[in-house]
């Protein structure tokens, strides 16, 4: 039983320090005297995990105590009903920048609630590119404005975090932490952990209190972001935040978003300059708009494509298949992705197009 | 590192051979060449792991093809509001027993909708024991009628499943599969894994399909359970729904619920006895509403019961604090507790009584 070479889209790789670090004491946490998973949430043990990850990522993206930061459940897709049912009232405007399918389910949902005004849409041009900021219809007074800075199944990323006047709700869910990353004028930031800092089961919610202010009253317990800001209400997800706090403490240890983004753009120029040297592999996302952490691409035929897949798995390449809405490959080259995966990729692209090409 | 006796609430105690065989695959799961937490929610491998513990429920709980089965996230608590959101109508009444913290939540939750009436309550003698059927006020045509199986704070248990004209709902958390239990009747039935089942982060919800049709249009996409009825539709918390089938595995393979029914009845019977043997320790719920589950008792003052508490832990028996809001002492000693742990508590009273008594 080795481990072989994984490009899972999601939940995906997880670094393999922090998953023999926590298989060491899956039996017994330190002096717990049983397994973190049987041991209560309001233990001295539990708070100081979830105390831990909260310290790492207010250390990580310089967060100040004006920051709230929630572990929750229910993935991003909650997330795209809890945001406007905490935050767009009947006579508002909210608007919303879409780049992928993410995007347009949070529109779908924000839609039950006031005026969900689709600000800027890739759709016209399939969702390879990021539309540029200057063709943005953006609303006076919008209650806030929402974007997916990386799309997974596109293979896109903002280049940038957007600059407007309403508060930013972000969701980071398949770029979080993959390098620094600007919160000012975020209201909200929120990612799924099963990308890029740990295992699915858990949501990492961060919200500024000036925005946390605005919400609306008489939500449902459970989804009024004021219940857990409050207090631990519920039994939370106990061990995906146990592996959250050891993946940003390594994070961390590696020197912290600049360490890491030399890192993941050292990974994706070998892959993308792969990509572009010949035209057996066609990247399908535009330049300006390529992702650092999702790399998509079509080879000639779906047959070959096929095939690609099928014979990078013999060759310990794990999960190389686009997403079935899109089809092609791609390759997720997450944080946890290592610079010999890519270069075991490339090798193997090398190898297959002197086969096929 | 050693494993001492556990008696926790909740997350509780976990079969050992359960967290051996996940501490041994943790790193590579079977042929997958990567762990169980970094493969695809759509690969082969969990799309099996789903599929073998929903077949374990069917065969523990004798469902028919007319259940439906799903792994949700958000816990008990995300279910008080969830269920009155999908089958409660403005118009429409829903009845309530209320045995405790738990259900007294869940009415809070149903009270957005419609009529929810508390038809039977225990707070009048302070939740330690379950209402007789006889006082029940049930309302005619009643959407449900809501009640909780176990009471884990007050140490209650209902002796037998209720039998109401309306569906039954039943919140099964802290009881969930401890003995043979009868679905007939219920429309719902739902249980957070940490006590009995797993890990915290996943919520079992059983539907029958005929309560599951009665339920309203428009509901938002991942509060609707029909959402979840039809497809996989976001990313599951797949470590949790994989430690889930192996325990509902380990407790087949003990014999399944009869089998497990005698153990729990053995523990427990060895249990009261011991609090009942004299007047140092005092159960605390009435003999025929005692629980199987949560064994709760006081001694003679408050000062004793820290003295009882810190004493055990220092002789290996962990999390005996009665729950915050009513003190004491409570023993949890869910399926996964061993005879072995009730006996060297039992050892350990009967020390700390002759020392103090």
């Amino acid at each position: 039983m080795e481990r072989k070479y994984n490009f899972s889209a999601g939940p995906g790789t997880i670094p393999v320090e922090v998953l023999e670090e926590a298989q060491r004491e899956f039996l017994v946490y330190r002096e717990a005297g049983a397994s973190v998973i049987e041991i209560s949430h309001r233990s001295p043990e539990y708070t100081a995990i979830a105390e831990s990850a909260r310290s790492s990522l207010r250390s990580l993206l310089g967060l100040s105590e004006d920051w709230h930061i929630l572990f929750l459940q229910g993935g991003a897709s909650m997330q795209f009903y809890q945001i406007p049912l905490n935050f767009l009232r009947e006579d508002q405007s909210a608007d919303y920048l879409v780049t992928g399918a993410w995007s347009k389910k949070a529109v779908t949902e924000a839609k039950r609630f006031g005026r969900a005004n689709t600000a800027a849409s890739g759709a016209d041009v399939d969702f390879k590119a990021i539309p540029d900021p200057t063709t943005w219809d953006l609303t006076a007074n919008a209650a806030y404005v929402h974007y997916t800075s990386n799309n997974t199944i596109f293979g896109t990323q903002y280049p940038s975090e957007p600059v407007t006047e309403a508060p930013l709700v972000c969701d980071a869910s398949s770029d979080f932490l993959c390098r620094p990353f600007n919160v000012d004028g975020h209201g909200l930031i929120y990612a799924g952990a099963q990308k890029n800092i740990g295992p699915s089961g858990v949501t990492v919610v961060l919200i500024h209190d000036d925005f946390f202010r605005t919400r609306k009253d008489d939500i449902p317990t459970m989804l009024d972001y004021g219940t857990h800001v409050e207090k631990l209400f519920n039994t939370p997800p106990v061990f995906a935040v146990y592996l959250v706090e050891k993946v940003l403490r390594w994070l961390k240890n590696l020197g912290g978003l600049e360490a890491m983004e030399n890192r993941n753009v050292a990974k994706a120029d070998v892959l993308y300059e792969r990509i572009d040297r010949t035209d057996f592999y066609r990247g399908t996302a535009d330049r300006d708009s390529r992702s650092l952490m999702n790399v998509t691409f079509r080879l000639e035929s779906e047959e070959l494509e096929v095939e690609f897949i099928a014979e990078a798995k013999r060759n310990r390449l794990l999960a190389l298949k686009g997403h079935r809405s899109v089809g092609g490959a791609r390759a997720s080259i997450y944080n946890a992705c290592t610079l010999e995966a890519v270069d075991a990729l490339v090798s193997f692209m090398d190898e297959f197009e002197k086969e096929k090409g």
